[in-house]
Order: structure tokens, then sequence, then C-alpha cells
């Protein structure tokens, strides 16, 4: 049983009027959008790993995330809080604290929540976003031709958490990536001033080739890569080399990089910064049944459903 | 520890922008009203006693019961669903189906939500209403010799849990009381038509005396009811006398009524149908350490922050 399963049975049991697919719902009567996101103790985060302001901040910054990609200024959060019997206070300050420094980063007011009880850490944040553009951003709107962009490095986060996992010695700033990442706001409101049109954008929450695939299954389009373009940081490949780990393996699959997947036409790709958003490839044509093409030198991967269900990263 | 001195912890840490205040926030940017509230298996519900179908009913009451107290019309929904790795698929598709026709009944749409593993179901819902009156309810508004008003009845709910806990067998309105609560949305609506000025409301999600204590502490007034005045049924009454237990307990103790408790001035008293509210007390003076006095009969027992503390359902 898989979350793509549920959500199947989900969409067929809702009226037609509701859906779940973008990571973002854009409500017009108010001209918001709303995310939630969920944080479960031992399934997203360990308290062995991670300290409660980190902690704060995290499960506040993927939910703006998920504001950025839906090129919305972050605004509200209401913040769900499931906490343990013998949860101590400074567990609840330091997470608070961590809370509303990204808050404060962001210009972002806490305005609601509530605290229940619970075997386990269970954070669930609801955030809300102001519109910035006339045009939308969704999974569904790649479009032959477009070209691919991401922001930021890949990896890093993925194989940071490999090494808490597995108490490896690794660079700062791979541990760093996975504790403490940084929403792409700033990015995404450089991005929607110069949009045309609505596109196609996603966070990478759930690994890189994981938002190829649902955009090119959302859009029904095939979309091809270059491996080899997708920045990574030398430090991803020093910690890979030295402990005989593929490094591409956490590019490609390795999630919570919180970084943008963006699919613009090529007018739009013209005026965009190339030190902020990296080409990486292009939308292929229209297809029932679309895939992911990885190019790598001289060999290529094509991801279909039974691949991307094989290997994508999967909650359960 | 306790939900309380977490709050406080929580309001000392946020900056002075952001309040955890009412149940529902108003976003005056945007004119909404958001709440957001979680269930968590075997502290809030139990698979042993609720099915899927009406734990997913449930979920989406208890917010829009926030949502009516808010004076609110309830328009949107996000469902953030955490599941154990064994989850039938039956149990998702009739937690949806139970989701479903709750938003059919008000004319809600789910617009969102995740699904994430967990050991233990937990079920968080974000609910965003429309602002219907000119006028905001709020626990601190309650004013000297201000009508305190009750829908329904009280105490049936707790009751229920209380059979369904030990195994009593009991008259079926009360098990459903508890388990499938009908959120105050018309009623509020009624209410929200007929105000000239801000008012105190509040669902008795945790109480009666629960709710009378937190209108009374954050409106800084004493507030005066008569225990004997509050609606209760036959069937309460029956099965407690049948189980020698104090019914009055459960009145005013119980939680999960999911009752609107009101203060209004005598202006608005008079124009309300007297067979949807009942009056079952009055606001009294203006007090820095306020108190809610239960009259009952020849006697009187006064609520003071230590009783409340002592008495008060806690979800840890």
């Amino acid at each position: 049983m898989n979350e793509l399963r549920f959500l199947e049975i989900i969409n067929k049991t809702l009226d037609s009027s509701s859906f779940l697919g973008d990571d973002c719902a854009y409500l017009d009567d108010f001209d918001i959008f709303v995310t939630q996101d969920t944080l479960v103790e031992d399934v997203h985060f360990s308290l062995y790993t991670i300290s409660p302001y980190l902690l704060g901040r995290k499960t506040v910054s993927v939910n703006l995330s998920d504001l950025a990609a839906a090129l919305s200024i972050p605004k509200f959060i209401l913040v769900s809080l499931s906490l343990p019997k013998n949860t101590k206070n400074f567990f609840v300050s330091e997470l608070y604290r961590g809370i509303n420094d990204v808050c404060r980063e962001y210009g972002v007011k806490v305005v609601g929540g509530d605290i229940t009880g619970s075997d386990k850490v269970v954070i669930s944040i609801c955030a809300i976003g102001k519109k910035t553009s006339l045009f939308l951003s969704s999974r569904s709107k790649a479009k032959k031709d477009d070209y691919i962009l991401v922001t930021g490095q890949f990896g890093n986060s993925s194989s940071g958490f490999y090494a808490l996992s597995n108490f490896l010695q690794a660079p700062e700033s791979l541990i760093n990536s996975h504790l403490n990442p940084r929403p792409r706001i700033n990015e995404a409101l450089k991005l929607a001033s110069l949009i045309d049109n609505d596109i196609a954008v996603m966070d990478c929450s759930d690994g890189l080739i994981d938002a190829l695939y649902k955009i090119s299954l959302a859009s029904m389009h095939n979309l091809k890569i270059d491996i080899n373009s997708v920045p990574v940081s030398d430090n991803l490949k020093d910690f890979c080399s030295f402990n005989s780990l593929d490094y591409k393996n956490f590019v490609k699959w390795g999630g919570e990089d919180y970084e943008l997947l963006i699919c613009v036409p090529e007018q739009t790709f013209l005026k965009l910064d190339k030190n902020i958003f990296t080409l990486i490839g292009r939308v292929q044509n229209k297809d029932n049944h679309p895939s992911v093409i990885i190019k790598d030198n001289t060999t290529s991967e094509k991801i279909t459903k039974d691949v991307f269900e094989k290997n994508s990263f999967n909650h359960f």
C-alpha cells in the first residue's frame, strides 16, 4: 500500500468539486494559497538527530517551500502540535523559537493551532500565502519545448541524512542542508515577476526524479534531463567517494532538497538569472503514458510508472 | 505539564505580532477565518469504538464547530492524514466518504492535504471560513450583564464515550452524540444575522465549565450560571441513574458536546429564538482573577483557577 494508491482512492471518493493535486491549493474565492504538511517523529525526523529549535525551523520551512512552488508570498501559519506526556518545557520553547525565527525572516505570523497529546511528536502546519502573479503554477502546466530549470544543489540533504543515520562523519554543509533547509521564497518571487503564462513548478521535497515524474504525469508530457547538468556540491562528491557511495543516487532519488523544479517557455528562460536558475533539460512531446529520460553521458535511463513506483521515496 | 502551561510558553516565545488565543484566527488581510484541529488515535478516538466513516465525519465536524463559534461560513478544508503501514484501502475510502458527506452537507470543498506514515492514525484538518457578520466573536468579548446562552443539550457525548469505554449499554442518542456530533453552523449563522456588536462565543468541545472559565478568563469578568437551566436529555438522566452516576458531572466537565456557549447583551437576547438558544446565566462584574459560579438549587460552587486546572479535561 502506498501514498499514490491512497490518493487515487481519495480522489475517487471525493465529489468532483474537490481535488487533491498540487502541494498548494489556490482558493480563488479569497485569492489565497493554502498548504498543509505534517512531520511525524521517527518517520520524517528523529529527536536523536535534530534539536527542537531546528525542528521548529524545518517544519515551517517545508511548508513555506510549498508556497514558494505556488509562487506565493507566505503570510500566516497555524501550528498543530501533538506531544507525548513527558514533553519538557524547553522542548516547546525551543521548538517555537525555531518556528518564530523562520516566521520573522519571511514576515509570517503564527495565528493559531492547537496542542494535543500523542505517543510521538507530530507537527502539522497549515501555511497561507498571498497571490503575487496574475499567473498560476501547477505541476500540470509543463508544455512542449519548455526549459527545465532548478534552483540550488541536489543530494546534499539526503546525504546529510544518510550520514546522521549511519553515524558517519560528513561535511557540515550536508548535515545543515538536511536539518535546516531554506525555502526558496525569494527565488520564487523573482520568477513570479518574470512570467507571462501559467507555468509548472514543484519543490523537490521527495527528490528530483519524484518531482520530474509528477510533472510529466500531471502535464502528460515526456521530460528529458541531463543528470550531469544538475548542480552538486564538492562536499557531496567527497563524502560519497570517501564512503564508496554513488553520489548520483542522492541527486536523483534523495529527497528533502526543497529546491524548485521549474518548466518555463524560452521567452521566460531568457529573462532568468542563470546564477540562480540552472538549466537541466527540456520538456519533450505529449504522451498519454509519459516518462522521464535521464541522460548520463552516453547512456540514458527511462523512468516509467513501474520504475518510479519501485524507486520513489515512500513515506510508509 | 499541561496544555495551558504550554500555551503560556508559546505565547511568550512568539513575537508580539503573533497570538494563539481563540479557536479560530481571523485574518483581516483576506477576510477569512482559519482553524486547525488534530485528532490522535487513542487520545481523541479509539478505532475499537468508532468506524472509519464516522471518524471522517467527526474530524470535519469538530473543525466546522470552531468556525461556527467564529460565526463564519465554512468553505474549504485541508486534510493531513498520518497512517500506520498496515492501513487497509477500505479504511481510507470509508474515512473520506465520511469527510465528503459532511463537506457536502455544509457546502465545503476539500482542497488539499497530505498523507504520511505514522504509528497511530493522526488526522489534522485545517478549515477555512468566510466572514458573515460585520462583528467578530471572541472569548474575550463577554461584558457585564450579558445573557449566557447555549445551544442543544449537555453531557450526552461524554456519557456516550463513558458507556463505550466501559462496555456499558446506553441509549443510542448518547453514543451518537459522541460518535457523530453536529457542528452548530446554522445556529451560528442565525446568531450572526442578529448581532450588532462583537460578542463572546465558544464551542464546548472541552466541556461546559471549560468554555465558561475560558471566556471568564479572556474577558476578565465573573460568569454565573444555574446548572439546572442547562438542557439535558432524559436519556442521560436514565443512563446515569441506572449506573449510579451523577449526570451533572457529565454536563459540567464532560467534553465534546460541540454546542455553542454565547454571551450577548439584552437587545440581542430578546431577538433570539428561545427554542434554539437556552438561557443558563448572566455575566457578572469585571474581575482581574475571574471565576465561574455554578448555582445548583440552594448551593453554589466557585470555579477558580485552581479548581479549573485540577478538573478540566487535559489532553495529555
